[in-house]
This record gives structure tokens, C-alpha cells and sequence, in this order.
């Protein structure tokens, strides 16, 4: 009998002896009723102790290919197949619920909610998280179908790491965000989101911590979740990131990374200071803790001035990049791309190819074309000068109800950020607006501890168009109007009324 | 000071006072160097005790947002944002090694180098996974495209299950399949690969048992060690997955689920025999124990007869079951599906979501409508019938060296399994064909132990046009038996041929 032992394998050689027998069992050399070679003529043929023979042929027996025999020795088992206990047999129905692992039980079914209520065209959606249907580029979009008809070539599997030719116009994109990086360093990934889950995926064990701004991205606190993270939230003010605070965590919890939004942060609008950035990267690199930098709102500036990213401004590698087109361009098609160090984009190609391969062929030969031909630039002013003047009617008519409802104005992204008045239930107003038929996104979902941001509230102001934009405020303004003035007097009658 | 103490809240008081106090701090109403209440004071005010507000006081501490005066009492600080160190910090590059989750570390890149090899033209792949791209259905396509331009609901955001129009094609497809479920019972996901990730996602902690079929698909593989699982081979005979072999390994193991591809198993091409299928439900249903049914091959039969799938046969719930377009229609969408039990498909969803949100939607749109008029059976038919003759074109060929590779016919699928002399090196083969420009898949990949399967190898019939398919194989052949020849040799001049 052939083993084929070879010494300087890292497979032990029993499970060498083992694994060789059993293909031979297998593949039909060594039938059924086979007798194995006694255990100290196979130790003394193959020059191995007889302790290691028995341990293969210990291994052989728990896989059920072979059986001792007394008198007869090691023998290859018959292939039994248990006969099917047919309708006789009682079959408990299985109980999925205790099979789940625990870090996935902790998330919620927010998103989903949030979704399915923004799906009915009759509701006005100050919720969503999406530009303006209305300005897809269609026409241009349609022109480069009819130029660039699919062909075998948009139906094959793409490389892991995204179109060459789609990585180097993103690249070409990134020299407008103060960024110079080469195609090889772009990463094309299905949404920015995609690139959250990998970080979370690659860094974060159970129990790991991780920090965020507080309120933030909530598909971020579920992702954070899902792996079973201690989600440390640190404020942020006018400037972004609060960094004394942050200094305090960064000592106390030695986290895994720090995920922040720093251009038009999500949901409140911020933008980081330039002093902040560097104050943050400072911190970076002295706790050597390192960045997950999400900017799927930078391109959606009103502003003269544009930041770099966090990216442009770290040599050393501390600083993963996320972004996406879902926000300027068309959230169906799920591309957005990262920027990271290499051994991340090592760690993310692998996560790539056991969760989906790659990005759709054809959605990146869209995107690649769009942005070669030179359409992204005109777009993005168009789309940036119509959500500028949703973003100021929507601050007009919010400044009506000044004393009752708290926002800064943002100089970008999609959102108002809203503080109500304390003594109105965000519960009550959410069903108020729901009947009138407007939805919004109650602030405790941006926030890692949910029982916060009670008195918070966002409002996108680039979905909808102009008119149902403003009727959706309308009514929402009147709801908020209507249940300050009912508890004010509720307060009078039970003579409670708030101090602050 | 008002609070809003909550007592039915489940976050322990002591953190609502804090949160509430943090909220007012942040949002400016308690500004910089304000006095909180003396603690005894707080305590009696809002009826807790004294000991509550010391904790309340200290966690507001811990986040830097009040500190301790003596003879003041606990007073709000002031931002104070570290100076920047500029240059003459000394910063230490990011050692990024260290940081990623050991589980990830598991994970090899075969997959990826096998692609990257199959990328040139010029060099013939039998290593391939997917159908041959001359056989796209490229005008139909065209057509539709035509038909239905790209539109603004093809851009938008798609339900997270999947266009429900999409998952009715579906579930009319499946009745053709043996299995009768409705359009809600579908789930739309990037690839069937997808699917195995969220299994291994939702049921798999760390150290967790998993079992497959010995060999096995070489990503799902990867995916359970991703989630730190100890995978369980079970060998498989003429008519699938080895009963006798399980039943001690389920036993022994207690693993999480048993994943399986009965229909034209990657890499052997066996289908799992009726009884076996009836006795792998039983084992599952006695064991408790559920299954994750692969069938991305079910389609491609070359066979009279149609096997019902597990989860046709399964009227308890233990059957998730996964299916793909890739094999089909084109690999380049990604779209696969899932039809599992609705605790599961719940959990799928919350996974969807903090992924990748949905699947492509103008992909989405093109299938469904390939499927809507009702092309996919014609397709199928052409193809299979292509694929039947390429795969009597490499049985034939390979039947010229009898007694060197071993191999059984498959009746449907993309691949042959082979078995190689033992004396032949899998390496030297390997380097051998690739310098003549063929490439393969060795055995090895397929197993959760590496160092098995030295001796088989997969061989692709799909990928190839006839004549590359040709040339190929003969090149593989003549490999073969060079390489046979020389070891022979060897070894007749060593006096160690073996007795096998």
C-alpha cells in the first residue's frame, strides 16, 4: 500500500495515512470488506510508530469507513444507507429562532420599515435618503445605451476589484476631491455601504470596540451591530467631532477604528473643520487607531470652499475612503468605491469574493461611460443648484415656526437636522405627519443608544419635488404647531410646565 | 431642570438622567461652565437616589462633558480642541496586520488567482465556472433593452427582497423545477453565493460546526472558515452524500447546517439519487438540523428525468434553498435567489440590508423581462443541448487515456472530475499545461483539508469554444502522460513503483 508520507507537510501523519486510505476507500481501490494491513506491519512498512497507525485508523473508524473486526482486524465498512422512516417518523417542525447567532439578533428592521413606508408615490417622503428622481439623466443615460449596446462582454464576470476602466475614472473624479490616487488604489464596491460591512467584517470581533459620531449613519450602527461591536458615540458640535471627548474614548476603549461622515455629516449637516481634520488624524496616529472615513455627500457642495477628504490629508495609511454614486447619480444601480491602504484592499478582495464576486458588469460600464464622456460635472451643478433651493425653501418655511423647531442651515447633502421642542412627543408627532400622509426619520435611529436623539428629527429636502416638498412641510410644521400648543396646555392644566 | 424619567424604560435611570443632561449640554442650553444641581438636590428633585446621580454625574464625566470643581460643584466644560502636533509629531505607520479578525485571516485567495488566470485570451481555461459567452442571448437582449429603455424606476432603489415582478418570474420558474412557491416566498440576492454568506452570517459563531459535501464548492468553503466555523467533510459515493458517514458525524458534531448541492454536485457532477435525498431529509429532521440547498446546476441536465429538489421534498421548514442566473444566463448581473422558511428570510432581509440594500435594479429588470417572454427555456434547451456535446468531446478525448485518468460521466453540470495517478505531481501537471497555455483546478481546492484531493482534478466543458476545448484537453492529456512516463521512469529506476 502507497502512502505517500511526506515529513515536511504541516497535515500530522497520522491524518496523512488517514486522508490517503480513505481516497483509495473512496475511489473504489479498497472495496468493501477490505482487510487494512495490521497496525504493526503498517508502522513497520512506512517507517512510522504504531501509536500513529492507530490514530489513522482511529480517524477512518469516526468517518465510518472502516470497522474493527475481532479475529479479523481493521476492515472497509459496507456503504449503509439508513432506510427512510417514511410518514411513520415524527418530525418536530425546527425551531429557526435559537439557531441564529446572537450578534445578528441585535439588529432592527428599521431600514426596511423606512423603506417600505417611502415606497407609496401618494406619501410625501422627508425620510428618504436619495436626490431627486426627476434628475436622473435619462436621455444622456438612454444615448449611451444605444451607443454602447450590451454585449458579451457587459455579461461577464468582472475582475473582483471592479472594472479597470470604471478605477480609473474614479480616480480621474478624485483629483476634483483634492485626492490624487492611481486606478490600482480604487476599489469598486456595491455602495459605500458594502465598505462599512467589509471594515466591520475585517476589524471587529465580538466585543471590539468602534466609535462614531453621535448621531450618525444608522445603517452604520446596525452594521457596527452585527459584529457584535461596543459602539462608543462621541458628540460632535459645529466644528464636527468633539475631539476632547474623543481623546477620553480613544484612551478608555482602545477601539478598533473611528468611522466618521466629515463632509455634510449624516444627519446633521456638519462639515469638519480643517483644524478638526488634523486634530483627529493627530489622535489617529497617536492612539494609532485608524479612520473609516464615509463621504458619500462631499460632491453636494453649496459652498465656495471644498475640504479635502480626511484621505488627501494622511500619508501614513491611517485612513480607509468610502464613497458612492447613489447620491449624485442613481441609488438602483449600488456602486461606490473605496480608497484603502493595501493590506485592506487585500482583506476587502477577499471579503468581495465570498459576498458577491463583484459589482454588475453592466451598471459599471454605465457609470464608467457617464463619467468618461464627460457628463458627471454638468450633472452634478445641475442637481447641486436645484437641491440648494429645496434646501432653502425648506429653511424658509421652517423659520416660521422659529422657537418651536432648532436647525442650523447646511452648506450640503440631503438633510435638515430639527430639534423639537421637549415637551412634544416624537411618537405622536410621527403618527400626526404619517396620517396627513408625510413621513420623516425620528433622530433616535441615528443614535447607537436609541432611547437618544428623542427630540431630534430629520428632513431630506432633495427628494421630492418642489410642490409636494412644500406641502410635506406644510403639514409637518402645522402637526408640530398643533401638538406644542396641546401640551403647553396640558402642562398649564397639570401646572408641570417645563423650567428650561 | 426638567428629565423625563422613564421607569418602564429598560435603560437604567442613572443613563437617562445623564442622556438627557448630555442632550442639553450638546445642543447649548446648559452652556460652558454652567453648575449642575449638588447631587443631593438632583436626588430629591426628581425622587431617585443620591447614588443615581453620582453615576449620572460620572458618566457625564467619561464623556469630558462636565468635570469636578472643588468648592463648585460639577460644572460643564469648555471645547477645548487639542492643538494640531504638525510636523514634529512623531507618528508611527499603521501596522494594519495585527488589527483584522482572525476568522478573515482564514480565508485564502484561490478564487481570485483562478479568475485572474482565466482573464488572458490566450490562454484556454478548463478552470472556468461559468457558461460559454458565445452562447449569450446577446440580440434578445438588445431587443429588450430596446423595448424598455433605461427609465428613472430602474434607477431607484429596489425593494430589499428583490422587484417583486422579478421574484413572480421566478417563482413560475420554479414550478418547472419541482417546487411550487409563491413570489413572497423569493428573495432576490447578489448571486447564490449571496446566500451561503447569510447563512454562514446568520447561523454561524465562531467554533461552530458546519458539514459539507467532500469535495465542495471551493467558496463555500471559504465563506464558513470567514466565519470562523470548523467545517466537516462527508465523503460522497455514486449517489451523493454518504448517509452511513453523516449520521456518526452528526452525532459527533452537532454542526449548525448541512450544506449541499444534490444536482450536478461542483466538482464530482453526481446527483443525489431519490432515496438518498428522502434519507438526507430524515437524518435532518432527526438531528434537528437544517439544510442549505445549492442548486446553481439544477438547470443544466442533459437527463430525462428531473429530481425534485430537497425543499420540494421537505414539508417541515429545515430547507433553505439557493439558485443563480450565473450558470444559465450570465454570470455578470449577479443575481441569484434564496427560498427559505420566513424566520430565515427575515433574518436575510436585516443582512441585505446592512450589505449592499438590493441587488442591481436594471438587472433586475432585464431578467425579469428575458423570463416575462419567455425566452429562458429556449435558451436553456440551446445551451444544454452545447454542453452536452462539449462534454461527449472531453469524455471522448480523455477515454484515450484510460487507465490514466479516471473519470465518470456526468449527466448534466459544467464539470468533470478526474482522477490522476498517484505518482503524477499535482504541481508539476499544474505548470506543465499552464507553460502550454491550459489552465485547470486542482482537486485540493475542493476540500476543507487541503492537503486532500492531490490526486483530482476538475475540469470545465462549458466555458471553451469546441475547438479551444479541443486543443485544450489534448494539450492536458499529452501532460498526462509525459509526466506519467517520466515518474514511471523514475521510479522503475529507484526500484519504489507502487503496488496500487
Amino acid at each position: 500500500m502507497r502512502l505517500d508520507i511526506n515529513r515536511n507537510e504541516t497535515l500530522p501523519v497520522y491524518m496523512q495515512i488517514a486522508n490517503r486510505i480513505k481516497e483509495q476507500i473512496l475511489s473504489g481501490i479498497l472495496p468493501a470488506g477490505f482487510v487494512l494491513p495490521p497496525e504493526r506491519k503498517m508502522a513497520d512498512d512506512h517507517a512510522v510508530s504504531r501509536t500513529t497507525v492507530i490514530r489513522a485508523y482511529e480517524e477512518l473508524k469516526a468517518l465510518g469507513l472502516v470497522a474493527s473486526h475481532r479475529g479479523k482486524g481493521t476492515v472497509v465498512t459496507e456503504r449503509k444507507v439508513p432506510e427512510s422512516h417514511g410518514n411513520d417518523q415524527k418530525v418536530f417542525p425546527l425551531s429557526w429562532y435559537p439557531l441564529f447567532d446572537k450578534k445578528i439578533a441585535n439588529v432592527s428592521d428599521t431600514v426596511s420599515e423606512l423603506m417600505h413606508a417611502g415606497n407609496h408615490n401618494d406619501v410625501i417622503s422627508l425620510a428618504a435618503g436619495i436626490g431627486d428622481p426627476n434628475l436622473y439623466p435619462i436621455s444622456t443615460l438612454q444615448q449611451i445605451q444605444r451607443e454602447s449596446p450590451l454585449e458579451s462582454d457587459q455579461l461577464n464576470l468582472s475582475p473582483v476589484e471592479g472594472l479597470y476602466s470604471l478605477r480609473e475614472s474614479i480616480s480621474r473624479l478624485m483629483t476634483g476631491r483634492n485626492l490624487s490616487v492611481s486606478a490600482k488604489e480604487v476599489m469598486i464596491l456595491a455602495g459605500s455601504m458594502q465598505g462599512i460591512d467589509f471594515a466591520a467584517r475585517a476589524l471587529l470581533s465580538p466585543g471590539d470596540a468602534v466609535i462614531v459620531e453621535e448621531p450618525t449613519f444608522l445603517q452604520a450602527i446596525q452594521c457596527f451591530r452585527a459584529a457584535g461591536a461596543k459602539i462608543i458615540g462621541i458628540p460632535i458640535d459645529r466644528e464636527g467631532i468633539r475631539l476632547d471627548v474623543l481623546e477620553a474614548q480613544l484612551a478608555r476603549y482602545k477601539p478598533k477604528f473611528i468611522y466618521t461622515i466629515p463632509a455634510y455629516h449624516n444627519p446633521t449637516g456638519v462639515v469638519m473643520s480643517i483644524e478638526r481634520r488634523k486634530g483627529l488624524l493627530d489622535l489617529a496616529y497617536r492612539y494609532q487607531v485608524p479612520i473609516l472615513e464615509d463621504d458619500p455627500y462631499g460632491d453636494i457642495s453649496f459652498a465656495q470652499e471644498r475640504l479635502p477628504p480626511l484621505k488627501a490629508l494622511d500619508p501614513y495609511g491611517y485612513v480607509i475612503y468610502l464613497s458612492t454614486f447613489s447620491k449624485v447619480l442613481f441609488p438602483g444601480l449600488r456602486i461606490g468605491w473605496t480608497i484603502a491602504p493595501e493590506p485592506v484592499m487585500r482583506k476587502f478582495a477577499l471579503l468581495k469574493q465570498i459576498a458577491d464576486l463583484h459589482v454588475n458588469t453592466p451598471g459599471q460600464f454605465l457609470v464608467d461611460q457617464f463619467l468618461r464622456k464627460g457628463y458627471y460635472e454638468a450633472h452634478l451643478r445641475r442637481t447641486s443648484l436645484d437641491y440648494q433651493k429645496k434646501r432653502d425653501v425648506m429653511a424658509k418655511a421652517l423659520t416660521q415656526a422659529k422657537g418651536l423647531i432648532h436647525f442650523e442651515i447646511p452648506d450640503g447633502g440631503f438633510y435638515l437636522w430639527c430639534r423639537i421642542p421637549y415637551q412634544i412627543s416624537q411618537k405622536e408627532l410621527l403618527a400626526l405627519c404619517s396620517d396627513q400622509g408625510v413621513i420623516y426619520t425620528p433622530g433616535n435611529v441615528f443614535y447607537p443608544q436609541e432611547s437618544d436623539g428623542e427630540h431630534w428629527l430629520r428632513l431630506n429636502f432633495t427628494y421630492e419635488s418642489m410642490d409636494r416638498l412644500e406641502r410635506g412641510l406644510s403639514i409637518f410644521i402645522n402637526a408640530v404647531k398643533k401638538l406644542n400648543k396641546q401640551s403647553s396646555q396640558t402642562d398649564l392644566e397639570t401646572g408641570s410646565r417645563p423650567i428650561v
